[in-house]
């Protein structure tokens, strides 16, 4: 009874409920603590205290035919101000609230501005490894999504083969920093050689190439870390962000479009990803939410956590021989297979009771993904039998 | 530079814009307390004190990597569990939490259930006089919506019509009890022969024809008025249910699904409704409010106070010569026109500061569409004007 696009996707589900299921299984039969569980990028640090605090007061303090009201479909115009004066501090931007479109999460910013741009056909580039929702998201507009191989050796986008595969189909290119499944940063050569690439191309073809960078790890960076803002770098640059991470709200579906007066069309373009918002049935982003943004704007989970998990996975697994560029953001280690069928490395890590998702979920085979937004102390509990299953190895 | 799809949804956007407009306008001029806006479908009523106390109990007992986490993409086992004890309770049904799938509104969820079924060419049939943002949900996956018109004498859906339209290619028709914008709540008998329709249909054309019951109002039912459970007089219907207006949430984007085991190939159609739900980029319903929902499952705005504003606007607008049909629910008067064409009406109404929406928006052309989800004070206010308004239409 299900559609013809739906199907293939139920199928694909299946193997994603299978090692969820697997790890519910063996947690049943070892006990919860003795399951090391890398599957999943659900933050597993508390939202910071200041969103409780935020959400008591606008209850004890605000109207709730507001609070919890229709506003605007582009979100409240104090919350989008609140956010563009909060990017221009930090990244020296010049944005308004006009800039600013408050979404149902990263997920349903990037669905909005898909929906806004995409005809059937229009070619939407990424670059592997990739999330493998993107497939999805651009296929529910009748995009085509083209897919640039990794560069395996620093996992920086491969621009020439980006530039190879850029048509007058070409109608976006979405990119991922903080980077997803690899931690990488795009750095800033890279934005400005990416930047050129796309200045090149719109002209040779007469087209405009927007640029979506999809940054819900933004504030996920370590050592220092600077994660540049794209939008300096490149005019048709429309911005993906989500709390989901910084403030540790991932159910609460809140984040934002930036939509900068720099992109061509930017009114007509901003005016139609409303009303997408809308007919797309969120409406709005969820209202309390919103106006607990504007008050926790500064706050931040406690992202030394995810660093002390990283460092502890990461020397853990390189002293035992396996092979990971280490990553300087997000919440990710992707490690090299020591066979060329991860799948196999992935069967084997089971019987050691470690959960970690194939590479080839990511179009990327040879590799597997291990998410360390878990506990310190699972991380601590895993390396033993992380150095057991390297005996098995190598 | 945007889509070819959303061009007619913004050019049709500026009529929405001009009345908004319009009402800032003459608020601006004439004051807030002068202006009588009927126009949108707000409601004034706040929340029942239970949603406050069961957010900061929330806040207070439950941990927050849980409260704000992902969950399953259907929504927390508990809440889907609650809900449909609640409908148990109330309608004496059978459903269970694998029948419940939790959305970003009810907007969100037809989107989801079309999204579910709909290939493109698929038609999706409706009643004038009918909520017109169906027409964008049903073209987001290329379905044709086909309008039955409407039956002005009653307001209940034209089934003689609607047998008349069913083809091979219908897949799903679409009823709205409480109704907006006539507030007529659907019959028993009504849905008996509706059924009896969709029965015979389907076996005449070997296909399934599903009934999506949008019901946003149910809760808003007056003088003891039964608004009777769809899924209880045909197999193959699914419920999309929002909190909107029963605890005046419409912020907050929550509500559900309701998808029976009675329903054709019931567990394949939830399975893809959950995963149209992550794939659209809503990935869940907001997680806070799916917790409070569950602990305020009985708690109701002051449904008296609609019933008052019902009751002082219709005899009001009665008593000055307009004609309307006595809405038993929902909170929404659908008047008819004193002239043919209801823009006429609509404009001179403006004259007098009184501000509503044109019946054609709804394709029933010759009445207007007034909101009294309003306070009671701009009722009151409002009369003089509407006698003033009288006077120059009879």
């Amino acid at each position: 009874m299900i559609s013809e696009k739906m199907k293939p996707l139920v199928a694909n589900n299946s193997a994603i409920r299978a090692m969820f299921e697997e790890g519910a299984k063996q947690k049943a039969i070892y006990g919860e603590d003795q399951v090391f569980d890398f599957s999943l990028g659900n933050p597993n640090v508390p939202a910071p205290k200041e969103v409780k605090q935020a959400i008591i007061d606008i209850l004890n303090e605000e109207d709730p035919v507001v609070v919890h009201g229709y506003m605007n479909n582009a979100g409240f115009p104090e919350v989008r101000k609140a956010i563009a004066d909060s990017l221009n501090r930090r990244f020296d931007t010049h944005f308004h609230e006009g800039n600013i479109l408050m979404t149902v999460g990263a997920a349903s910013g990037l669905n909005v501005i898909l929906k806004t741009l995409l005809n059937p056909g229009d070619e939407v580039i990424t670059f592997a490894p990739y999330f493998v929702e993107y497939g999805a998201y651009v296929g529910n507009y009748d995009g085509k999504l083209v897919v640039v191989s990794p560069d395996t050796a620093t996992f920086q986008p491969n621009l020439a083969e980006l530039e190879e595969k850029i048509t007058p189909k070409t109608k976006a290119v979405i990119i991922n920093t903080p980077h997803n499944p690899t931690g990488v940063i795009y750095s800033e050569e890279t934005l400005k050689k990416l930047a050129a690439i796309l200045e090149k191309k719109q002209k040779e073809y007469g087209s405009v190439i927007f640029l979506i960078s999809d940054e819900p790890y933004r504030e996920l960076a370590y050592d220092g870390a600077v994660v540049p803002y794209v939008t300096k770098y490149y005019a048709n640059t429309i911005v993906g962000y989500s709390f989901s991470k910084s403030l540790s709200l991932p159910g609460e579906r809140i984040g934002y479009l930036v939509i900068p007066d720099e992109l061509d069309d930017a009114e007509n373009v901003f005016q139609a990803a409303s009303i997408a918002t809308r007919v797309s049935g969120s409406v709005n982003a969820p209202s309390l939410m919103q106006l607990v943004i504007a008050r926790c704007i500064d706050a931040s989970v406690d992202v030394e956590y995810y660093d002390r998990n990283r460092n502890a996975l990461y020397n853990g697994l390189t002293e035992c021989g396996f092979v990971c560029t280490k990553p300087q953001g997000a919440f990710y280690l992707f490690v090299k297979s020591p066979f060329p069928d991860e799948a196999k490395f992935c069967e084997l890590a089971k019987k050691h009771h470690i959960l970690m998702v194939p590479g080839s979920s990511f179009a990327c085979p040879g590799y597997v993904r291990l998410a360390y937004c878990v506990s310190y102390e699972t991380i601590e509990r895993s390396l033993p039998a992380f150095r057991e299953l390297a005996k098995e190895c190598f």
